[in-house]
């Protein structure tokens, strides 16, 4: 219990209360403990300005299985290209698209840096050009259509309900959270405010150059400031906000400078084959550094009594 | 009157009255009725995500004379360089700081494109490979030091009351408030917060990348997504915020993108030599077009009543 909120009459709000989802033991008391102190005049204490609270987004607050979100949208949009134009048959990533090519797939999620680079080269070309508007409309017929095998509902209903619950405690403390994903920028911003309450200008990601030409904004060929991978999430966090975070949450291996540039470093394991998915491939880094290192780790199995919003 | 505020008791708040420095009349009432209406149902309604506001800073927000702050800091900064080295002697822009060329301050001032290619090579060169730590260590010493010399006042005290009163308002309405300007996101950041009340995350401008290595994020010798001049404000604000601005203020010619992309277009206009400078040079373009469009034209004379902070 630490605020009295105004709500009709005086209420008081106990702040584990806002955790809901999360079963009480050590990880709970952990991340109230930090923020309990984080506000009071000490040692911990950290000012108003610096109450930075940076988040991966996929695995972190929704399913990245059986892919990361905006590669699923964005292989679909590649294979209705290739088919209109056979040209592009022999190229990557369209021929491991069109032969179901799992290698082309672990090795672009992996972020092998030459998928990776076959991957922007094909981003550059589908979308340079394009309005912020048309791209718009393309995501979200994607978010409206396509939902995963296992949970027959869309993504954004496959956001995990403890993480939102934080967001919100992390606001009552006066923490600005961000979402920071390797994935594109603008193709989360679109369902950012809707999904998770965040405005899209708290939302950092990999993202493209535009141009501002005769009243029209369109999108450029190239990449603004490098990939928001590893080193590139505090990149542009420091880029996007102008500090490192004080507390950071993420799950993969390429959250793991951003998890080291915080003072609270939370990490979500994903053991819970039953209600999500159990893995550790993309995480095994990250697994060893976060019990070396007593990162708050989070057991989606035991720390969470609901995982999904709906 | 629109609001209640709880301050101790119930206070009822007039608007108008948050505007203190600003004369009644025809200026401070367009004001008023814009947010009003955009906060109305109906027309004109504005929804809350999308309340974005963006100023310009140099000579929107504080003197600009005789030089943008900025430009000033980072001469003083690149005479001291050329004495240590003196092989820089005839290269731009050292040259002209030495010799004091009006011309090529002219240039630079004026955005000539060969002065401003000069001028980041060599803002390149001085410092790339430094920390924010060390910038900051910098920028600080300046802000300290030097005063224009028409008013004896550091330059964090040289802002215009009247534009902090209107940011007070806009949020009162809800508006996020971002300043957007030409000049170095990283410069401004640094004395946003204490100055302006602006978050770090609320400055957009100009920008170098960054390394995160090993736990240290250093400057590199490139620019972020080109400069913060003319469209590339509008690419810059669109970029940091997802959005173009609903309500838009600056002063000079590199201003018309960014008030042409928003809904309502505020102009300073430098009209009051006796408490600040007469000046129409490097406004020339915006100040026809601003009558032609009926934008809102702020006279410094007659629509402030007080121009400075303290």
């Amino acid at each position: 219990m630490f605020k009295i909120e105004n709500r009709g009459g005086m209420v008081l709000i106990s702040n584990a209360d806002k955790l809901k989802s999360w079963n009480d033991g050590f990880i709970k008391q952990s991340i109230l403990d930090f923020l309990n102190s984080s506000i009071e005049k000490g040692r911990d204490y950290v000012k108003p300005e610096d109450r930075i609270a940076t988040f991966d987004n996929d695995g972190t607050l929704w399913v990245e299985k059986p892919m990361p979100v905006q590669l699923n949208f964005v292989f679909r949009v590649f294979a209705k290209t290739v088919q209109n134009n056979p040209s592009l048959l022999d190229k990557q990533p369209y021929k491991a698209i069109l032969k179901r090519d799992e290698t082309f797939f672990k090795m672009a999620i992996e972020q092998n840096p030459e998928a990776i680079m076959a991957l922007e080269d094909a981003m550059a070309r589908e979308w340079s050009g394009k309005t912020p508007d048309e791209f718009e409309a393309e995501v979200k017929e994607f978010f409206a259509k396509v939902k995963p095998e296992k949970f027959a509902k869309n993504f954004t209903e496959l956001v995990y309900k403890p993480m939102l619950e934080l967001f919100d405690l992390l606001k009552t403390y006066e923490y600005r959270v961000f979402v920071c994903s390797g994935g594109g920028r603008d193709f989360m911003r679109i369902i950012s405010e809707e999904t998770w309450g965040i405005f899209k200008e708290n939302v950092i990601g990999s993202a493209p150059n535009y141009e501002y030409n005769n009243g029209t904004l369109k999108r450029l060929d190239t990449i603004l400031g490098g990939l928001a991978l590893g080193p590139g999430k505090v990149e542009h966090i420091f880029s996007q906000t102008g500090r490192l975070p004080v507390f950071a949450g993420g799950n993969s291996d390429i959250d793991v400078e951003m998890l080291e540039s915080a003072k609270f470093r939370l990490l979500i394991n994903h053991d819970d084959d039953e209600r999500e998915y159990y893995y550790e491939n993309g995480a095994e880094k990250i697994l060893t550094i976060a019990k070396e290192k007593n990162y708050t780790i989070v057991s989606m199995k035991n720390d969470w009594n609901e995982i999904f919003l709906k």
